[in-house]
């Protein structure tokens, strides 16, 4: 059913969060949290250099060591041979998950993992680490993923050829993977072009940043049953990758999902999991293995930096005819960068006809990278809504009417293939026009830019149930961890749908064992689809308690009508009973057919596509360099806010990470390959005194695949501000800032270059 | 679907039970192992009093105790008024409930809860206990349940009259009930009789016995939300009395299961939890509380002590025309004796056309009672089977012959209204009479009694879930916590149906949440009724994988056939496609639709009635009046055994309870009303080396309204023991022991008194 049309009771209202008590008190749980009896403590040694060959660990000291239990490396782990398998959102590569869990062979970056220990105190266990003495042949190292692409550069991998290159390389190369896309002729289009403007432009990568550790704590019974507490943003993927890692079926595991600190897709794969399974396989002890924030930093994945060289051709009246861009990303030190998304997202925004983008997976001895909050796309956007802001200058068009010109609207078709549908990206671009913040000046020496962002959103395997208690309150439980508000965003659609309020119906994450399959939360698609499926039980359940009513009164199902959470005898029989609400039909469900619930898996199709624009207003300051936001908007197309605070926060927190991506955040390495900055306090997430209030403009363009309308909202809003930003500093400075971050010993070298002195600026 | 003709491969067989390296290597968790940070310790105070009216509490030296964090009364809990509400399997009286957990005016026996903290530390909790003052008005109290019916007995309620009186009285009583039932007319049938044999019998309480002390932890969030760990006989009945008693919402209580070391009924009800909750809202702080065994023993449910009076008439030929009964039992200090189904066993296995029961519910000041494995038949049955032990001597028939005589067959239409149907009691008699025991002669110096015994064995609300993994392994959930090896039973099951190995399946009991509603594990009704929800929802699976199949092959779902575990192309496509097992349907799940899995949630009818007849062999020291057990053969009835060694254990541990009522346990009070004996050393349960090795004969008559035929086993074996023991004592010694226990003291005096020397005991 679908409920764009109706009168909506529940949707679109903001009761307060079901988590929020549980955690400013302190109470929630996370995987930090659990304990068990006789519980030992993980530790993971890890190698000190960026690339070497491990030629023999001696663990035997820390064996012999008292209160040790058990020491792992990899020979303790299967071997698992190439293999693709294609286990949640997308194909994992096996081989190298396992590799990176545990070095094989190689160490492949500073802080890969090489050995472990359990101990009976974390005390003991640092001690045991010590103890391990690894050999190590140290090789050449390369961080840069351009210097790693060089014919010269150390190879990490002898066995990896480049794949999509023609013709099929014959020599192992650092370049894991070459995509491409294209669409009408770029010659033609560059040719018909009367402006034409280019750029390169380079990110570092950054950190998911996310408060919480990596922990789990996991138990291996002796007849190979497994339990495993971790915090994830799908303990459905860690069941299945540990499964698939050990050998294990994977109904001998039980994955207990904890509360979640924060992921922003840097959960959605392990580090931790078959590690403290095989410690306790080997202890016989449960153990657990918490991360510090350094070996956050030095052992898991950022996202990408990257290097990316854009082209862009317009006429005169502001139409882009032709558009090129070449992608280089890093990958860490095994393939996987979110360069395919990259090389969609940069000009998925627009309706151009010409376009040619080539991208490059690039491995380099850095960590592997992970997910972050629509991967790949922030990259690409930083480069093309930058080089558009330039582009706008030539052509002497404000920003706003350049994007206008040229947005994808409806039968828009893609550089990357499909056509664009319900999507409602001018709809965006107008709420800018008519907001105040585009139509007040900008006051003096500050600058103003505008970028914009786009996300796929996707839908994907979904379970929920929805059970009526024998009081008529409402349970509903999913699969999904719960990261950004799907408790509440759920449990409201199960209420608007079976007419009851908010608060009588209480939301969880279920177990492995106790729900249907459900993919990682991530991909902006839980509440779209577990959303979906939610949705669809609660169908179900009124479908059944109309049937419940029918028994109760003894006339037919279709007499019986359900609306405001009560079911009303209808047609002929109208008026002839009272109302029966949830608890008066639940009080008589064993004797009308026993109890009252459903379960719904999907497979969710029609994900709308989000599209974003940010504003926002910066002043520079000359002597230091420092940027400081002054104002900062940002618009969004949610296609229907489900709890609309969620929403805002997670545009506001969205853009926040932009902003540190933009401004302060990045990778610092010395001379041998070691990351300098492995602390937040060097590292600079952007804190509260950093951040203006973020305004957040909600635009409801519903998507008509979701039973009420919504869209992912989660990772757009990370998409447009480290052009926003760059194209406001420029505003401000007249300095095109290319490379972030824009921290303030880059941009006051730029000052210092461009002989900008104080007043200079404050003229300008 | 029905099973009864198929050829099974996984049901019947012996696969190894799940928990068992969990519970041997001590890594099973109990809720006595359930931890949060800052939890605190709860304590009961209790009455020192049988009997006394609480005039004051003053609770304030206590919550100035440091350490302290919350003192709780009755006062803190809701008054409950007089309200019978149906919840779970029967009516259940909150009001009592509520003041059986904490005492509300009066205290009723000695151990009855009158107030609690919570503390830092349990040293604290306890002398914060001392530091509570309660005033009492001491009153005169009644331990027996014959006098307590006296006219000029002490009364426990001021509001009790006697329900089910006629006329309806005036005054009130501690008879809380009068249960009738009746059929024929037994003046008639005794008329019709040639001879008339009648006993008067007396049971003593016996408690459930339990290893695992009740135990729970519970929070109580700033908003409402609750959490509990407990483990219990089924966590929705702890929910929904907790609920019901505090006037929460139930979807706001959560009730994480934990393992059960023992219930046998006596956790069908609670006594912790809501104190729990209670205190860990008034200090904001997780609460934990576990009882000690004194506290089990004074604070929580036996069963019924009861005296029953029996009256039989029969013919010559043995066939008994008229059969009279009068039950008596103790409710303990709040009605509710399983008096009514003691009214319903005694006689239901024989065929009877002339029946007259009455039966009394009395409470006295005792510990409430608590339902224990086949509450009442026991009880009735050590009277019936004790006389027609006699009946049979005076007939000089062999007491199986009598048995078989009058036994129970389908359309024997009972005293208290059902007509049985599907039943196995002549099959049963059958398998003694061929069995080596029954025709062994009994050696010298031994006695042989037989007895048998009757339950219904019941249905109810059940939930069970089938979800099928990606690699094809399967796990299965229900909310029936495992008492008696039910996750092996139902994932053999769900194994059969689906067509894979037991060792594919795990099952798990999921939590409150994550599963539809779910009755007790109680009435024998698991491997029923939660059984035929696993078979429904694998059957649905099994609909689900074929219509997967016919997608991946692009085929009608009707050309395809499942067996074996996988999927056939068949009629004119067959042989056209390889088939496809489960994981091979799992990996295109995606693909195909989505998610593999079923939930289905029913009302259980028909579950089959159980009988069984225990032969035991015995000698007794006349010197010491000590029973021991030479030999003991239980048959039994089970319908199908899905896996027969749980069946045998059921069958072992039954009849151990049962050897320990006949012979040892009771329950001794001093003259103030204090149990004297309250800890496993004085009570005596029976320990391995007081029991030989019992024999359990499975005979196999389906139950055709369960898809493999199962009926309940867990309660019948405790049903004959009494009676077998007291006829094969009657056997060796001449003495017919009329009131349990037989124990030395008791023996050694009948002996005394019917002037046997041991010379002329071997001589009898």
């Amino acid at each position: 059913m679908n409920y764009l049309e109706s009168e909506l009771k529940v949707v679109g209202t903001r009761p307060i969060r079901p988590d929020g008590v549980d955690k400013v008190t302190g109470r929630a749980l996370y995987a930090a949290d659990a304990r068990a009896a006789g519980m030992l403590w993980g530790k993971i040694k890890r190698s000190p250099h960026a690339h070497a060959r491990v030629l023999s660990i001696d663990t035997s000291k820390a064996e012999a060591l008292r209160g040790v239990m058990a020491v792992l490396t990899a020979a303790d782990l299967p071997n698992i041979a190439s293999e693709e398998a294609f286990v949640g959102e997308g194909p994992m590569n096996f081989r190298d998950l396992s590799r990176n869990i545990m070095a094989r062979d190689k160490v492949l970056y500073e802080g890969h993992a090489v050995a472990a220990v359990a101990a009976i105190t974390p005390a003991i266990a640092n001690q045991a680490l010590d103890l391990i003495e690894v050999e190590y042949d140290v090789l050449p190292f390369v961080i840069d993923a351009e210097e790693a692409m060089a014919p010269d550069a150390p190879i990490l991998h002898d066995d990896l050829f480049t794949a999509g290159a023609d013709p099929k390389p014959t020599t192992p190369s650092n370049i894991a993977k070459v995509v491409k896309f294209s669409k009408g002729d770029v010659k033609v289009g560059f040719a018909e072009a009367d402006v034409v403007v280019e750029g390169r432009y380079t990110t570092q990568p950054v950190h998911q940043g996310y408060i919480e550790p990596h922990a789990c704590l996991a138990t291996y019974a002796a007849d190979g049953q497994v339990t495993i507490h971790a915090s994830s943003q799908g303990h459905f993927m860690i069941r299945a990758y540990t499964a698939k890692l050990l050998g294990i079926d994977i109904a001998n595991i039980k994955v207990i999902p904890a509360e979640i600190g924060g992921g922003f897709g840097g959960k959605t794969l392990i580090y931790l999991e078959p590690v403290a399974v095989m410690l306790s396989r080997k202890s016989g002890r449960a153990v657990k293995i918490q991360m510090t924030r350094d070996e956050v930093f030095r052992g898991t994945g950022p996202t990408s930096g990257a290097i990316v060289e854009v082209k862009i051709g317009a006429r005169k009246d502001g139409a882009i005819v032709a558009a090129q861009q070449v992608l280089k990303f890093q990958a860490g030190a095994f393939p996987g960068s979110p360069v395919q998304p990259g090389c969609m997202c940069g000009f998925a925004l627009y309706d151009v006809p010409n376009v040619d983008v080539v991208g490059y997976d690039v491995v380099s001895n850095r960590p592997k990278v992970a997910a972050y909050r629509a991967p790949g796309a922030p990259i690409t956007s930083f480069a093309v809504e930058s080089l558009l802001d330039d582009l706008a200058r030539q052509l002497n068009m404000d920003p706003l009417t350049l994007r206008e010109k040229n947005a994808a609207r409806d039968g828009t078709k893609t550089h990357y293939g499909p056509t664009h549908q319900n999507i409602g990206f001018e709809t965006v671009l107008r709420a800018v026009k008519r907001h105040p913040h585009w139509k007040s000046a900008v006051k003096p020496g500050h600058g103003r830019g505008l970028a914009c962002g786009f996300w796929f959103n996707v839908g994907g395997e979904s379970t929920a149930q929805v059970h009526v208690n024998e009081d008529g309150s409402v349970t509903a439980a999913t699969g999904s961890p719960d990261i950004g508000g799907s408790r509440a965003s759920i449990g409201m659609m199960v209420a608007e749908v079976l007419g009851i309020p908010a608060t009588r119906v209480r939301t969880v994450v279920a177990d492995t064992t106790s729900i249907g399959f459900t993919h990682v939360t991530g991909g902006s698609r839980v509440t779209f689809a577990t959303g979906m499926a939610a949705t669809q039980a609660a169908e179900k359940v009124v479908e059944i308690l109309k049937d419940r009513a029918a028994k109760i009164w003894d006339i037919p199902v279709e007499a019986v009508e359900w609306r405001d959470g009560q079911a009303f005898p209808a047609g002929s029989n109208a008026g002839e009973f009272d109302p029966l609400d949830l608890g008066a039909i639940a009080l008589k469900a064993a004797r009308t057919g026993g109890p009252i619930n459903a379960e719904v898996s999907l497979n969710a199709q029609g994900a709308g596509p989000g599209f974003g624009a940010h504003l926002c207003d910066v002043s520079v300051d000359i002597d230091t360099g420092h940027v400081k936001i002054e104002r900062y908007t940002a618009f969004q197309d949610v296609g229907k806010a489900i709890h609309p605070s969620y929403v805002e926060g997670q545009i506001q927190g969205g853009a926040a990470q932009g902003i540190g991506w933009a401004l302060s955040e990045e990778y610092i390495y010395d001379r041998h390959g070691r990351m300098d900055n492995p602390g937040f306090l060097d590292y600079r997430c952007p804190v509260a005194s950093d951040l203006p209030m973020i305004e957040a403009v909600l635009i409801e363009v519903p998507n008509p695949r979701h039973p009420f309308g919504a869209r992912g909202v989660g990772e757009v809003p990370i998409v447009p501000p480290m052009a926003a930003i760059a194209n406001a500093v420029r505003d401000a400075s007249g300095l095109r800032m290319q490379d972030l971050p824009i921290s303030p010993p880059k941009l006051l070298a730029a000052i210092d270059a461009a002989g900008i002195t104080p007043l200079a600026a404050a003229a300008e």
